[in-house]
């Protein structure tokens, strides 16, 4: 293990803790842009509490609303206009994943003359790399990507059908105001989706990272099981604030960097998934849930006694040997059974998608990430006709 | 679970990151207080190695030698004076828990014109708390206390025979070069030492904590597991890298708050150890080693689902039930073997203390922390004569 870890977030965690939004926010200034998707938090109430808290410490606030579920470059643009525009100190997030990554990247491009998608890592001669941003208080309203305690964000370029990532440390969130209670009123399917979104954080660095990592896998494999035990309750009742809790806590240790410190994974199954949604606006959850499986299956031929530690420590089987590929596999079943049983789908054919592109997902694939030898990194490395076998496999 | 959480120190980890010690310190100014214990980091060479690396860098250095293993608060202040004598820009603590737990308090003592003992908890009407520190860096070269990476020190007061703390996030380090080469010449006595702090680290938040913090808990048996697991490779052979870094990494795991947060404990057996080795200059973790098995007996009557899982989970052992105290009791005693088998003493008596004390231990430790009803915090609260017969129980 040789690495370097910083996570400088201060984080709020409990029920009702959105109230104290405007004492946290009085820390970075006196106007905020707050940023929003779809308008569920318009409905919920959730927006107007923020206001409120923000409105009795003393600040005022501007607006970028309408964020998509896959953030798009042009909406990123259009919140730096309205910082600049508006003179705003700070960015308030408050959303899912798409709007914490957005405003990550609104806070950056707020104080870039240039074009916001020159951060964006997708294949250009050279990445811009700011060096300061607007903070970012993250209020997340969904128990998903983690983005509210990390440094990365996803963005979409819809004009050249590319979505990839920035994660610098300078996108850190000042704060994230993390109260379970703003996601009671996430929709069963929504939360299926988020509790498959944060195990396939945790599955990806599990799976792909060096050896002898003992303390990140007993903690990965915590997320993982508590997950599968709390996120079911949280579907059944979304109104147990126990259960979100217990989700939303798991979704930020998911990708908080604590289980991947150190293991130096790729995140193959995210990167092929990131280009199969930049061409079908599909829930990303969907899509790691319909490719992570079916990556599995092809990655537990060669990394086989990881794959036996995760079916005897998650589902708890007995492998005859470390090298048991079919208790692995077995391992694998019991998991797509588990997103099966919540709800999300496990086969392209559920999100309307063919082959016609599968060529082209690969392809797109190596041109955001890959090893120097056309390969897509991860345990193992995929070639072009490995990553189409896997998509194949899980049409 | 209802917490707030933030741990800003940045953690460079890994065999060899001691030359970077320069460029690190770099950052922070031009002249360092190189904080060191017993001189066992000049006899080993790695004094000189960090001296060439901060001189390479341009950075000039004073010296604050000879903090003692259970740490002083009259060398705190000596440490103070110099570095403000010789107008110190850090402080570089290279050495184990004490140093880093000394240096740490000089940090804010150096910018304090008052005694440092008013900033440690020690029942005064007022405690002091610093609001600006030098920058500190630390450099451990023990596995142990995992002092490096959180905001705690414990210093004793010799004059008027009090142990106690201070922890506050201005005291995290800035930046923490954890080298676990470093720790290759730690004899084979503290090294088993320092396994048995960084366990006891653990099972203190683990079972003095709230109900329903399942990620905490597998990360606290991660941080057992694998202390148990490359503790007695790293007794065996002191040359083992890996066995070293392994330790390590728990070592700092175990208290940087990840497996505390949100669980809300006290901390009852350190509570208990301090007062006894504020009387008796035993090494920290000796004391533990003999307090904790016998604290474990004691509250497993009261938690015992708690110790039920730990016996489960830690030992592998199957109970008849959520409430089975044999398989709890079961689980401590395997618990108990294991500290045994590394060399660690499980009795007062091996220690050369005897009984006459016990009373005075037990009203030391309630002057300094009490839950208003004059019983130590934990779970279950202890009273004065809980205290003492479970410090009668380890004779």
């Amino acid at each position: 293990m040789n690495f370097e870890f910083q996570n400088p977030t201060r984080i709020i965690f409990g029920a009702g803790n959105l109230s104290r939004l405007g004492e946290v926010a009085g820390e970075y200034g006196k106007k905020a842009l707050i940023v929003t998707g779809g308008g569920s938090v318009k409905r919920s109430g959730v927006f107007d509490r923020a206001v409120e808290s923000l409105k009795a410490a003393g600040i005022s606030f501007a607006e970028c609303s309408g964020i998509e579920p896959n953030p798009r470059i042009t909406s990123v643009a259009r919140g730096a206009q309205t910082a600049r525009k508006e003179g705003c100190d700070m960015i308030v997030a408050l959303g899912g994943g798409s709007v914490m990554d957005a405003s990550k990247v609104i806070s950056a491009a707020a104080l870039y003359d240039g074009d916001p998608w020159d951060m964006i890592l997708h294949g250009q001669e050279k990445v811009y790399v700011p060096t300061e941003a607007l903070p970012v208080i993250t209020v997340p309203t969904l128990a998903a990507t983690g983005s509210e305690t990390n440094c990365g964000a996803v963005i979409t370029n819809e004009e050249t059908t590319v979505k990839s990532f920035i994660q610098i440390p300078l996108l850190y969130p000042k704060v994230a105001v993390v109260d379970p209670e703003l996601t009671v009123s996430v929709p069963k399917d929504q939360t299926a989706y988020g509790v498959c979104d944060l195990i396939t954080h945790v599955t990806e660095s599990y799976l792909n990272g060096i050896d002898n990592t003992p303390i990140q896998d007993r903690l990965a494999e915590g997320v993982i099981l508590t997950a599968m035990e709390w996120g079911p309750k949280a579907i059944a009742d979304g109104d147990d604030v126990e259960a979100r809790a217990q989700i939303q806590w798991a979704a930020s240790v998911a990708l908080i960097g604590w289980c991947q410190v150190g293991t130096n994974a790729a995140y193959p199954v995210h990167m092929m998934e990131h280009t199969v949604s930049a061409y079908h606006d599909i829930t990303h959850a969907a899509g790691l849930s319909v490719i992570n499986p079916a990556w599995m299956r092809f990655a537990a031929k060669t990394n086989t006694a990881k794959f036996v530690q995760f079916a005897e420590r998650v589902f708890g089987l007995s492998a005859k040997s470390a090298d048991d590929l079919d208790c692995a596999l077995e391992g694998i079943d019991r998991f797509e059974a588990f997103l099966r049983s919540i709800g999300c789908p496990t086969r392209f054919s559920e999100l309307g998608i063919d082959d016609a592109l599968f060529e082209t997902y690969a392809q797109d694939t190596v041109k955001i990430v890959n090893d120097g030898n056309g390969n897509l990194p991860g345990i193992p490395p995929m070639s072009i006709e490995d990553m189409v076998e896997v998509f194949r496999s899980a049409l």
